[in-house]
């Protein structure tokens, strides 16, 4: 249980677990080298600017990476809080700093909540930037049982999933899925800079997805970058090791056409491939997935826009055409019957609404393959 | 005008385009070689399966990159149409192919709508995939002005923007824009097969957006791919060259502090640098960006949440904290001032606005800098 609470570094993480705490009737103390920061974070209802009379439950070290153990050191000397955590996305580094200059490692636990914006600083600060977002918490084997209770509960005020791992593992973790993605979009968008006068005209919704992210804050971001560097140039040598099998099928498939060697169009597709199994991995961790399939038959009939009328019909059972395949139906010619694969639960409620708009449906059966995908 | 069409293939691009023009009351045939996607785009609503009783005003190929010229020429031999058109998101080739193959050059000329999913097939076809987006069309030497105006045309029926270009300056152009960043998805959505057990619980909206058109149908893309290859390989051999000097800055920086070269961490800061400037060209071709910004400078009072109830004032006319700038007021301690960038339009509402709320408030006059950017 905290009453009490101090934020070392008032910007966008910073800001928005004092906002988030502050409006759970938490006393927040906002401290950070920039004075102007400290004061609009005030001005927001983030807390008091400066530091607190006596020590409070907890500080939160809302600084890069680099700089958790010395400010932390700094602060624990001054007896700023009982306890301490941070929110740098870099964990290992961090904790073996805090192990060897911190007073007291015991009442520190390292921190990471995987919140975050293209924006920067406190103006770009929401008190729900952490609902419902994972919040790792990397204990050291120093760390007591109180620090660890106090961070939990700044994880419960801000609405946040506690996640506790090793350090190690989660800097592995992130490289992956954070750090070298933003490598990658910052590679793609530096070509950018080098395109033909139209290109940007051509740009789609999918080049502005990829790059996105690349308009993160590039100090903290090389920061972020060096305190993972090992884990990161792991994950970005095996990327560099399948692009340059890419390029050289690329320049073949560039060449004329008589020389191509057949293997060229199998690695890019090989590619594509692994790709499309990787987003596999991702979405299987998704929350909420549907872990039963049921398969409801619809039988329609050869007019126009039937397929539409019955998918209009089903939309309101959030079953669409995502859902759904078509091939042609047993008997009568022309008529087509529509599978829908939809969770268990919804398969009654999904046959009584058809059905009573004058389908023929049941729930499937037989093994027949569907013509389309 | 166009009172006829033919659609070669029904996929997503000539399902939705063949939907569209359909809704406008034009007489739509649908063909191809998969007789059950002709008929879920007739059960659609798309058109009427099967070839038209005499030649269209105008055909759509609407095939993989590598069929078009081998379509075109077959239909055309068998009189389809009057005019053709393809909207293979690859134009030279397909160009050269059929200025050698087609009976008629004249009767086509080159587009590719700037519109996709995903997913594809007719079951995810979208009367309104092409509003208000750009479709290229990239007329050959030999192109008719008929077969440019009926192109012209269902571009109008489907609400889309005509953009002309020569086929090798929109290749140049989609394979920074559009081929480039989906081999960049795949690169990265490659990786995740190989991460740690927990990585995916760790992954976030930056990765899904990064990874998101990874998903895409990798046998028309490779398609895609080996039809710009010698483009794509261009760009990509300068992304491979950032990647290499990133890795040795990465690698140098995992070293021992006290061996680091000083310019290792200089060179990543660099390459996210050009990121962002690059995302600047990005943004500089966004359709309705305000031309002419004014600033509005209101003194905020030492309140904790004042600056929350400006922000909350100005929001319905569409100013929020990323317009928002904060600095010392001069006179009173404590007071802040904050500047707001806006379109030069909306100032005057602004002003009205926020004096009327009772605070103090001018237009920007002094170069004063921000300390909060």
């Amino acid at each position: 249980m905290i009453r009490t609470l101090a934020v070392v570094g008032t910007g966008l993480i910073g800001t928005s677990l004092a906002l988030a705490a502050a409006r759970q009737g938490v006393r927040v103390h906002l401290l950070d080298s920039d004075p102007c920061a400290v004061r609009t974070a005030a001005a927001l209802g983030a807390g008091l600017p400066g530091p607190p009379p006596e020590p409070v439950d907890l500080a939160v070290i809302a600084v890069p990476p680099s700089l958790v153990a010395t400010v932390l050191a700094q602060q624990q000397a001054r007896g700023l809080a009982r306890t301490y955590t941070d929110v740098a996305s870099v964990k290992y580094e961090p904790e073996r700093a805090v192990l060897a200059r911190a007073p007291d490692p015991t009442r520190y636990i390292g921190g990471h909540p995987l919140a975050g914006r293209e924006r920067s600083g406190p103006l770009a600060a929401r008190v729900d930037l952490f609902q419902d977002r994972v919040w790792v918490l990397t204990p050291s084997r120093l760390t007591s049982r109180t620090a660890l209770d106090r961070a939990l509960s700044l994880i419960g005020l801000c609405g946040a999933v506690p996640l506790v791992m090793q350090s190690k593992a989660h800097d592995d973790a992130v490289a992956l899925t954070s750090h070298v993605p933003h490598v990658v979009s910052s590679l793609m968008a530096a070509r950018l800079g080098a395109g033909p006068p139209q290109a940007a005209r051509l740009a789609g919704q999918g080049l502005r997805d990829v790059t996105r992210i690349a308009g993160g804050d590039s100090r903290l971001w090389s920061d972020i970058l060096q305190a993972n560097a090992g884990a990161v140039a792991g994950v970005l040598t095996d990327l560099q090791a399948d692009l340059a099998d890419l390029l050289t099928a690329l320049r073949d498939l560039a060449g004329p056409a008589d020389r191509r060697s057949a293997h060229s169009l199998a690695a890019v597709v090989d590619l594509l491939d692994r790709g499309i199994s990787g987003l596999g991995e991702l979405s299987t961790a998704l929350p909420g997935r549907p872990a039963q399939l049921a398969s409801v038959r619809v039988r329609i009939a050869d007019r126009p826009g039937e397929l539409s009328r019955l998918l209009a019909a089903t939309a309101e059972l959030g079953v669409g055409p995502e859902d759904a395949q078509v091939r042609p139906a047993d008997g009568v010619r022309g008529d087509l019957t529509v599978r829908l694969a939809v969770p268990a639960a919804v398969s009654g409620p999904l046959l009584a609404r058809v059905t009573a708009e004058g389908w023929e449906a049941g729930t499937e059966a037989d093994g027949h393959p569907a013509c389309v995908a």
